[in-house]
C-alpha cells in the first residue's frame, strides 16, 4: 500500500475559480451581485481528476492520496473572514465529493477558514466539520494567513492553543501549510512555502509547544523546508538554545514529507531524519509539473527517488504506509473499515 | 593558502556594543547624552582577536579570513537613517583596525549603511570608502533592512540598482546577508538567515537581473540556504516559468558559501553545485558555537567536511581559495600584493 500524504485539488472544475472571482468581486463591490457556485457534475469532478491525479496516481504506481483544496489558493489574506469561511466550506465539500467517488483514491484533509487577525477558535467549527461530518483525517494549517507578511503570532503561542486543543481532542495531524504569497519578495512555491516549513520548525524548537500538547502531531511539507539540509545547524542551535535534543523535544511530534524534487535531496533526507519521521508525499498536481531533462522523468515523481534508495523493505513500507497509518489514526480507521 | 569567505567579528570589544546601546538609547530618548565610543586599544582588539578568530584559523588551518561585521547587531530596522551611518562607520573602522593589526589573517568586508524606506543610493558612499580609502574587497548586503517584515522590494527591483551600478564600478561583491528578525515568527540564524537565502535565490530566478549587470557578482551564504536541497525544485521551477536554465540565467554570477554545519548537507552541496560556485566559509565565531555529539567536532569546523569529500585536489583549491579569488579580484590583488 503506497499513501501519498501531500495532494492537492490543482485541477478542479473551472466553476469553482468562477465562484471564488466572483466572490471576491463582491467583496470589493458592494454593487457586485453575491457569488453562487454553479452546478458541478459528478461528470466534471471525474474528468478532471481521472485524467490528472488518478491517471499519475496509477501510472506511479500510489493506491491512496491524502487530499486537500489548492493550498495557494486558500489566500486567506484576501477577503475578510466572512468570505474565506464561504470559501472554506465550498473547497472542502468539493474535496468530499471527490472521495466520494473515489474513496479507493482519496482521503479527504480540509482547508481552514483563516483570516490575518482572527482568532483562531473561529476555524475550530470547519475541522470539526470536516473530520465528524465528512470523515476526513487531517487539515492544512496556515501559520501565516497575512499571505507573506507574517503578522501572526508563532506557532508555540497560546494563540493557537484552542486549534490544537480540539486537533488533539479529534486525534488528527496538521499539515503546516502557507498559501499565496502577497508580498512581492516571496515566490509562493520557490520562497514562501520553504521559508514558511523552515520557520516553523526553528518555532517549534524555540518554543515548549509539544510539552503542552504530546500527542500533536504536524507534517512539515516540502521535506522539512531547509531542516534537512542544515540538521547539523538546528541541533547544534537546540544545543546552543539549552533546549532538549531534537529527537526528543520536536522529532515524536513532528514528520517530514517527501515533495524533494531530485534524487540528491531525497538522499540527504533520509540520511539525516529517522525512518519513522519520513512520509511519502508527491505534491501531485502541484508546484512543479515538468520533466528534468536530467531524468527524463517527472520531477515530482517522488516515489522513483524512494524507489532508487538501497535501505530496507520495511523502512520504505514505513515511508509509504505505515507512518502514514499511524500518523493519521483515523486514516488507519478508514483503510481498514476497507479491508486494507 | 585557505580563504574562509565569511567571518564576522562576532567578538568585538565591549565598548563597540557599549556605543550601541547609548546610541540607540539617544535615539529614544533625545534628553539622553550623545553617544561617543569609548577608545579601543590596540592590545583589547588583539585579545579578542587571537583568542578567537585567529587561534581558530590557526588550529583550523585556514589562511584568510574575509572579515565583517557581526552580522545580527547591523539591525538596520533599529534607529534612522543617521543612527544607521552612524553605527555602520564605525563597525567598519574596527574591522579596518583589525585588518591593519592581521594584514596576513584578515581583508575587510563592509557593512553598510541601510535603514527601511531609504534609498540604498544613501549606502554607495560608504561602500566607496570602504573599498577606495580602507581596502575592503567586498560587502554584506541586507536584502530586508526591515528585520523580519520584508518590506523592501525584490532585490532584482530598479530599487536596488543605483547601488548594483556601484558594485560593478567598484568590481565588488555583496554577500546578502540578513540582521536580526524584530519578527517573532524568524529566529535569526535558525530562519531569518536561511529564509534570506532561499527567498533571493527565487527573486533572481524570476529576474532578469543579470542581463543589466552581467559582472555582478554575489555570495549566499548559508550554503545558499534551501535551494541545494530543493535543487530539483529550483530547475523546475525555472523551466515553468520560462527562465533560461540556472546554469546561464543565475549561475553565472552566484555563489554559496559551505556553512553548512554538518557532513551530509556539505556533501549534497558539492553532488549538485558545480565546484565554480562554491567558497570556502565557516562564519566562525558565529551562529553556532557548539561541539557537535555525534562527530566530536566543532560544528562551524566546515574545513574538515571539505577535507573529507573524496574530490580532486584541484577542486578543493578552487573551494579554498581559487574561487574566491576569482569573485573577489580586489582580494586576489591583496594577495598577490604580499606575494601569495
Amino acid at each position: 500500500m503506497i499513501i501519498d500524504c501531500h495532494g492537492h485539488y490543482t485541477t478542479a472544475p473551472k466553476a469553482l475559480q468562477d465562484f471564488r472571482d466572483a466572490q471576491l468581486a463582491a467583496f470589493k463591490d458592494a454593487s457586485a451581485p453575491r457569488a453562487s457556485l454553479k452546478a458541478i457534475s459528478d461528470e466534471e469532478i471525474r474528468a478532471t481528476i481521472e485524467e490528472n491525479q488518478l491517471k499519475l496516481q496509477r501510472e506511479r504506481g500510489a493506491d491512496v492520496t491524502l487530499f486537500s483544496p489548492r493550498a495557494s489558493a486558500m489566500a486567506h489574506h484576501q477577503g475578510d473572514e466572512r468570505v474565506s469561511q464561504e470559501w472554506t466550506r465550498i473547497s472542502n465539500d468539493l474535496i468530499k465529493r471527490v472521495v466520494d467517488l473515489y474513496p479507493q483514491n482519496f482521503v479527504g484533509v480540509c482547508q481552514l477558514p483563516q483570516s490575518p487577525g482572527v482568532p483562531i477558535a473561529n476555524s475550530v467549527a470547519e475541522l470539526e466539520r470536516c473530520v465528524r461530518e465528512l470523515g476526513f483525517v487531517g487539515c492544512n494549517l496556515n501559520p501565516d494567513p497575512s499571505g507573506g507578511h507574517w503578522t501572526a503570532p508563532p506557532l508555540t503561542d497560546k494563540h493557537w492553543y484552542p486549534f490544537f486543543e480540539k486537533m488533539a481532542d479529534l486525534d488528527v495531524p496538521a499539515m503546516i501549510h502557507v498559501s499565496a504569497s502577497c508580498n512581492p519578495n516571496f515566490h509562493a512555491t520557490g520562497a514562501h512555502y520553504i521559508n514558511a516549513d523552515t520557520t516553523a520548525f526553528m518555532q517549534f524548537i524555540e518554543g515548549d509547544l509539544f510539552k503542552d500538547f504530546p500527542t500533536l502531531r504536524f507534517v512539515i511539507p516540502h521535506g522539512g523546508g531547509a531542516v534537512p539540509y542544515h540538521w547539523g545547524r538546528y541541533r547544534g542551535l537546540a544545543d546552543m538554545l539549552k533546549r532538549p535534543a531534537l529527537k526528543t523535544h520536536v522529532m515524536k511530534n513532528v514528520f517530514f514529507d517527501t515533495c524533494v524534487y531530485h534524487q540528491p535531496g531525497i538522499d540527504l533526507l533520509f540520511e539525516v531524519i529517522e525512518i519513522e519521521n519520513i512520509l511519502f508525499g508527491s505534491e501531485m498536481v502541484g508546484a512543479v509539473r515538468g520533466i528534468d531533462p536530467e531524468t527524463g522523468n517527472y520531477f515530482d515523481d517522488t516515489k522513483r527517488y524512494i524507489d532508487a534508495l538501497k535501505i530496507p523493505d520495511a523502512d520504505k513500507q514505513l515511508v509509504f504506509s505505515g507512518n502514514a497509518r499511524r500518523v493519521y489514526p483515523r486514516l488507519d480507521a478508514i483503510l481498514k473499515a476497507q479491508g486494507r
